[in-house]
């Protein structure tokens, strides 16, 4: 069954968090966290050593108190957060700073969210699906454009022990500041750059490629930033000390998932579910399970989508030959081919040569999981799935 | 001598504003403002009362102690707002509630800044351009789409007894809260509609339409607005009860201004400059005289903004064939055309038979005032003011 609605949604929109934007601009951290707080620096695997960030934000913070929490692992880990939480504690730490990408960030909102929980564990939190509405004060340092949490108040949180990836969020977890200084991005391996730019790029069509609602200029924010990753891909990958390219890539991720393009609209994320399952499966890198399923879902759910795939071929890719098939089915290719010319294999089977059953697999584990029907419609069954996966391998 | 930058600027930006958008989200005012405050309810001539406005908030706000302060007159005057002031503080009054469109809004902010101002005179925050930090707290309910007030820390204010109109802002001006419900749309008259529609254009435009420092993402969202605002001005101008136009008008009004298409380029702002000379000489509506003077400002400075023209008119206007010049011409003409598909005459002898000398008038008002030079450069002078004031006649 589909629910359509035919005009744009009602919607809230409050996004509080204030960016600082541009070279040098780590120096002004001393001025938006109060030297009256004791400070908790939160890290990843070390990269900010290497590549002069550290020093930026050690030099930034010489009149504050601060402590140091390195090792934040890709998928932030409840187990490793709790080792932080203890610090925290411990410490009467009062704010906390991520210097790091999506994990390191999403880390924090945790942390931020668990500093201030008075239930039993804070794994309920996560658990039970507990909004944050109060947090610790904290602010960011974006080293690595991809998942646009530095502008808003999502977090996804890690349980390796339970085999569990579970979401979090609320009004209290925007960060009270973020800095985005692009010239982080020309110290950043090339397989992460173009994770990036397909994460950013897929965080749009999540929330543009469904059905027209005649929310125009959202419809046009959203194809302005696939446009612009588009043009700044090639050039980010062939230099990425490129500063404007840079700059570029940077905003286009921040703005891809700060909530503006998703007000008034229905939303997909299909693709997310069924890549998530692939990451949990074959340990593929996030962005990477998004560009092996975009493709098949789109080709799918093709008449459904169709007058938004027309219009996106249109306006973004400038396809005006065809009927409404072939230019939908045109323009799923050239998005197909705009991953692969970033090194990014579409295909499960470039990835692993266990693919036989995938589809399967993730449509029991759907089943038993007992989700709710995937995509705007919220139509996608688990069979559905199953066909989609399949046509991916 | 012209500074240009060639890479996008620094930049901060921070805007908290909560946006209510869509049908019947006036009711939700009860939830916005605390039943502790004591409110103050501002609005215009009374047009509130007769679209069903008036009632939605007073209905809204039955469990809430409030007064009313009607008859604040567009282009907020100054004595007008000193009664509202002296009610405000005999009353006890501790949050305002603009009703109306950016006149009310504009002059709400002056109240919430002078509220808390403790210098001599209030008329010091606009005389002697005093940044507001904190302000008492206030709402809108937008009944105008226009300005952009409703999402900014930005206010203009005149004072008549003097013939001066002053500009003042700061971070403590951002609304709490602003209601955005399309359907008010419906009974705004053409001529308002028209002057919205060409507000809002000018707004991008001012900050769009310079020299390319490669902020990508921020020239598509500009051309986005443009583009939005060009496909919905017939069919609001046709059914202003045509909801998807209404809430596309709305929404692109809102973000035509509120901080975010500025962010990181350079801005010019020369026509709005001129402009409100011909209001103050001619009575001309504000948005009106943006009208007559931007193909002039543009065809003067052909030249410093030949780049941005050219893309203007190919991703706007689908402008592809002809020489730079000729496709930055054109682009000129389709705007001025587009500004008369909107009854709006972009010739200041369509509006005054006493246009001879206008030009000078403005020229030596602008020298005697010492005004630092117009436009993206800061390059134009007093002289070239006059050139491109005569060639609107």
């Amino acid at each position: 069954m589909f629910i359509c609605s035919s005009s744009m949604q009602n919607f809230e929109l409050q996004n509080p968090v204030k960016i600082l934007f541009g070279k040098g601009e780590i120096s002004k951290l001393s001025q938006e966290i109060p030297t009256s707080e004791k400070v908790l620096i939160l890290y990843g695997g070390g990269s900010i050593k290497k590549n002069g960030v550290y020093e930026q934000v050690i030099a930034a913070l010489k009149d504050h108190t601060y402590l140091e929490f390195g090792g934040i692992p890709a998928n932030p880990e409840y187990e490793i957060l709790l080792n932080a939480l203890e610090v925290i504690k411990s410490e009467g730490i009062t704010y906390l700073l991520a210097v790091g990408g999506g994990s390191v960030i999403d880390g924090t909102k945790f942390l931020a969210s668990a500093a201030l929980y008075e239930g039993e564990s804070p794994w309920d939190i996560l658990d039970q699906g507990i909004r944050t509405f109060e947090a610790m004060p904290f602010g960011t340092v974006l080293t690595l454009p991809a998942t646009g949490s530095e502008m808003n108040s999502g977090a996804v949180v890690s349980r390796k022990e339970i085999g569990e990836k579970r979401g979090m969020g609320g009004p209290g977890l925007f960060p009270k500041f973020s800095v985005l200084d692009p010239t982080v991005v020309a110290t950043i391996p090339k397989r992460q750059l173009a994770n990036g730019l397909t994460d950013s790029y897929m965080h749009v069509m999540e929330q543009y490629l469904t059905y027209p609602v005649g929310a125009d200029l959202q419809d046009r924010i959203a194809e302005g930033i696939l446009s612009s990753l588009i043009e700044t891909a090639p050039k980010i990958l062939k230099d990425p000390s490129d500063y404007e390219a840079a700059a570029n890539f940077m905003w286009c991720c921040t703005m891809a998932l700060n909530g503006l393009i998703q007000k008034g609209v229905p939303t997909d994320w299909a693709v997310h579910a069924i890549g998530h399952e692939l990451t949990a499966l074959f340990g593929i890198d996030h962005a990477r399970t998004l560009a092996i399923v975009a493709p098949s879902h789109y080709r799918y759910n093709l008449k459904s989508k169709m007058e938004k795939l027309v219009q996106y071929g249109e306006r973004v890719w400038n396809i005006t030959e065809g009927n409404s098939e072939e230019r939908a089915s045109k323009a799923i290719e050239k998005t197909e081919l705009f991953f692969q010319s970033l090194d990014i294999p579409t295909r499960l089977s470039d990835y692993t040569e266990q693919y036989e059953g995938t589809a399967q697999t993730i449509g029991n584990t759907l089943n038993d999981r007992g989700w709710t029907a995937l995509g705007e419609h919220r139509s996608l069954s688990p069979k559905d799935v199953e066909s989609i996966v399949e046509m991916s391998y």
